[in-house]
């Protein structure tokens, strides 16, 4: 685990939110992204090393429509860069830990990633994600 | 807004949750520390150039307490490096974000904070904070 690559955030209605989180940084965001297969339209902001990625549903069915519905607005997950996804998903389950998909997936921003279901990590969802080859 | 200073998880375990996060990122906390003006016993652990703070209420009023009798385990704060907290806390209250402390007060780690309101920031808990002079 190199960093912290992101804090994943969902939220309502992505033009507020780009606005508030414009105001928070002092910048806009950088880069917005819908990714289908997983329900959500993404928008970047970046804060030095690290990003912030706010998440709102394309469809009712997304992960993100259920989250706000059961817990509202905030903190959807942590990403955390690594430099060998595979390496890294056999050692968490040595440890215990319980992946949500053995194999990486395409994720937003170009990059592989796999979940670490909340259950085994007290209660945070935690993603794992390396950079994609070009 | 320089970087992700840390991010705080509250936890109902320290021991067990040290544990978990030290198989989690291969590598025990490094500091374990008390702010009883909080209500907090708090453990940190690196991830490059960020941290991961647990958090445990050390009486039943602490706020991580009631956080956790209400939302569960999980992510509680996002902090973020400033440089200057007093002008931060003077600049996001020109744009609308409600500060829960006008004056910067100590926190965890020799650093001086002040949190924005979740209902003015997407039910984010954001705390800057700012390395306190030697």
């Amino acid at each position: 685990m190199k960093k912290i690559e992101h804090i994943g955030i969902a939220v309502k209605n992505m033009d507020d939110s780009n606005s508030l989180f414009s105001k928070l940084f002092g910048a806009p965001e950088y880069k917005t992204e819908t990714v289908e297969s997983e329900g959500v339209k993404t928008a970047f902001f970046k804060c030095g090393p690290n990003k912030i990625e706010l998440l709102e549903a394309t469809n009712p069915d997304s992960p993100i429509a259920k989250f706000i519905a059961k817990k509202g607005e905030g903190i959807h997950h942590i990403a955390f860069d690594v430099d060998d996804i595979e390496a890294e998903i056999k050692r968490l389950k040595a440890e215990g830990f319980v992946v949500l998909n053995d194999t990486p997936k395409p994720g937003a921003d170009n990059k592989l990633v796999a979940f670490l279901h909340p259950k085994s990590t007290n209660g945070v969802l935690i993603e794992l994600c390396q950079e994609r080859p070009a």
